[in-house]
């Protein structure tokens, strides 16, 4: 086919001059390989009248490509598109780049220990069984609900309010029904301006410790603990001081030790089921850190994930709930209330540090989704929430139940573990010296996806042997099979 | 009602003692309002029959309660609530809070010019025209599209696969997608690897900022200029150099002129109907930014938000796919495409950069939603982004040209303006000295929305009397009455 320029189009109304806009025209569709090298192009008389301009016009345009290396003009033959194309980049400086080629490495330095910690994600077999490391089942969310609440909003008439640009802090209708939410099960006396709404716990964390810490600080967290959370302290600049935990929670003693050596900036704590031992902080500790806190003028970031699942006893209230001098940063997230993948959790602390919370967000993402805040709030507001807690908690306690029977019948002297109190995983320690990678590696050829251990002590190296088994994604059925896997894997292991 | 404590609850398997879990439960009924100050609790006698303990259980449960002053107990009366409840801070400290009121501020300081960008959304009055700054019309998204992608997710078969923890690099299958979608709008030579999904542009802006920028590190973007990236610029640490933007964008001579003076480390760059003033970087200009980037090794991260809106000429195709070398850094988003309420964005780049900003992105926010990145993949597979894009272009182009002859008629003389080649906006100059801050109040009044200049040069100070008038989301009715109201305005102040 012969191209003749006709889709080219001109507007004379344009700053750029209408000779560029042609030549630009014909550069695209050579990149776009419509025209290919070492094809001809219409004479400069043709695509003048073709096109409705001044012939003057087409030979400028022409001359643009061939100064530009575009293209070739043999004399009484013709102009015809270059069948060497440009290379804008001199060969000399990149020898090792090819042609059209995406180029491998960027031309300038990228310090690739600027984030040291590595992505992790990869995805188990489709074919496995899993036992996670403690995530809700993704089954029960009340994704149909959801759905019915984003039909309501792809309406012509909401559209222009929650598909645009709208509140950096997050949705109002979603932070009036969260503080409403919060005093109903957690005794939080906020109103919506304390609360930020942000992309799961993992943003209130990275806002807040970006916000707090300048460089050297120091941070305290727990040993073993959630090493998400120590990455996002580290790359702001902390130092971070590991204090013990067991099994009330992390060592105060330890705490007091640390600031009574050196300033303290902030201390992250997980009061319910710390992850990942699942331990809950006791009712002294609490006060004492409360005490700890006010006597040494550092900031308490409380991650209570956990809060809406206890199965045993009542969860003891948010430090929050007692903070009335302003220590307490507190995060939660419907990630875990819901799944993983709903991206919603929120900060909540006096408004100088959600001021800043929030311009920072702003400079990350500008704003969450609208959509789904929205469609969270509706949820929250006409109690689907409370009653997925309500039907979600009765689930899981039977699953937690049924698979610590199962782990004790099982796996008898081989495995030790307590019973969470909450939650959706279960602290083990494999006995008689056997590595929880050994029995991942051999989990995994027999079918079973089960974690290897890591990423739960601030020192990778350390050789233990705990992991942590999740029971609540898992069904009955789901549940025996895995454990009958797990048991043989780890018998076999002992030599029986 | 009497309190009769039935409603504690026990787990005997529990890590935490019996009398501590009874003690919390009990502070928890307190703090809930359930038992008030001055109520009595019942004798330990009754109550550890009530829930099957010993009684000295309870006795220590009581003790631990005094011990914590939530209870008084009074010889031969029994055991009260306080009527006092502990103030957990010592008062002394905090003199000027009050009990239970949730604290104004911090304990702790936080440096409230720490991010000194303060967030700006406000929404405009509901019953008001709004000439924005140019958005897509989100009335025309096509959401339905959406909620059906969301309805076939929303499915027994796809949660645990989509609903749980996920690639911190985005969805494969959106990926997938998009390296094939850029390829044939764009000539660009990618494969999935060297694509991170972002929350719009404004998350891969910042991720690009913080992996390439140290302190005092020199970054150059054009003036006027789009002041939320350079906000991002300035809060890496960045020390800006702002160069001129005429009529074919951003002026090299003056990047160059930067170059010999100083190591740059990073260009900014708009290409596409620079914002704000909608021009574009002609083709020498790029050739040139290009080699200048070699010559000078810095980065060109290349804000191509606008591509796919042109109504009058070909879009030029992208730096990046003309960048054999890696110095191009490509940024765009669905958030222009579709409605600003849909936050997808893309950054692309050679892997080694790729690498750290997903890393960094884990950090932030561990990953996108799922659910809306499968959505998106699917509606670019089978056309539908392609079908929307054709078919609001003819809308947008038949506006641009609607509202540009409805300044003509009804602001001749008044104002001056270039037909922009493509977006959302028109940049025009109120004449005759008439200041946008004035038109913007006295429009407000009379019922319309619109810019009053703010935010387009990095001086906020600077005396201007340009603004940004978006076409895009008004129908020819609204635009009619948008511009009456804005002709009568402007008439008014110039005396007419």
């Amino acid at each position: 086919m012969t191209y003749t320029g006709s889709l080219l189009s001109i507007d004379k109304n344009l700053q750029i001059p209408v000779y560029l806009q042609i030549a630009n025209g014909i550069i695209a569709h050579i990149r776009q390989g419509v025209l290919k090298p070492g094809s001809a192009l219409p004479g400069s008389r043709i695509l003048a009248t073709t096109l409705y301009v001044h012939r003057k016009t087409i030979v400028a345009a022409y001359d643009e490509l061939y100064a530009q290396s575009w293209v070739d003009t043999f004399p009484r033959k013709g102009i015809f598109v270059a069948k060497n194309l440009p290379d804008v980049t001199p060969r000399n400086i990149v020898a090792d780049s090819k042609t059209g080629s995406y180029p491998e490495k960027t031309f300038f330095m990228v310090d690739q220990n600027k984030i040291p910690f590595p992505e992790v994600f990869k995805a188990p077999p489709a074919y496995n069984l899993i036992i996670n490391d403690g995530y809700p089942d993704t089954r029960l969310a009340p994704v149909e609900l959801l759905v019915r609440e984003y039909r309501r909003f792809a309406n012509y008439h909401f559209l222009p309010k929650y598909l645009t640009y709208g509140p950096e802090q997050g949705s109002e209708n979603l932070r009036i029904e969260l503080a409403r939410f919060l005093a109903d099960t957690r005794g939080l006396n906020i109103s919506p301006e304390h609360i930020l709404i942000t992309k799961g716990a993992q943003m209130a964390i990275y806002l807040t410790a970006e916000i707090l810490i300048t460089k050297n600080d120091t941070v305290i967290a727990g040993d073993p603990g959630f090493l998400g959370a120590n990455d996002i302290f580290k790359h702001a600049g902390a130092n971070l001081e590991l204090v013990p935990v067991d099994e009330y929670g992390m060592d105060m003693d330890a705490v007091e030790e640390i600031c009574k050596r050196k300033k303290v900036k902030l201390i992250y704590v997980i009061p319910h089921h710390h992850r990942p031992t699942t331990v809950t902080l006791s009712s002294e500790r609490r006060m004492r850190l409360l005490e700890l806190a006010t006597r040494y003028r550092f900031a308490i970031v409380e991650d209570d994930y956990d809060y809406d699942y206890h199965y045993s006893s009542s969860p003891i209230l948010p430090l929050a709930s007692l903070d009335y001098c302003g220590s307490v940063i507190y995060i939660g997230s419907f990630s875990k209330t819901i799944a993983p993948g709903i991206r919603i959790g929120f900060m909540i602390s006096p408004k100088n540090l959600i001021i800043q919370a929030t311009r920072l967000r702003k400079l990350i993402d500008r704003q969450g989704e609208q959509l789904l805040e929205e469609a969270m709030a509706n949820l929250l507001k006409n109690g689907d929430i409370g009653r997925h807690l309500k039907k979600s908690n009765k689930i899981y306690h039977e699953r937690r139940d049924m698979f610590c029977q199962l782990l004790q019948k099982n796996l008898e002297g081989l495995v030790e573990f307590n019973v969470p109190d909450g939650g959706f995983a279960v602290w083990m320690k494999y006995l008689n010296g056997i590595k929880p990678q050994d029995v991942a590696e051999k989990a995994l050829s027999a079918g079973l996806s089960i974690s290897n251990g890591t990423a739960y002590f601030d020192d990778e190296n350390y050789q233990h042997h705990y992991i942590r088994a999740g029971f609540a994604s898992l069904t009955p059925k789901e549940m025996e099979d895995a454990i009958e896997i797990l048991a043989r894997v780890v018998k076999k292991l002992n030599g029986l």
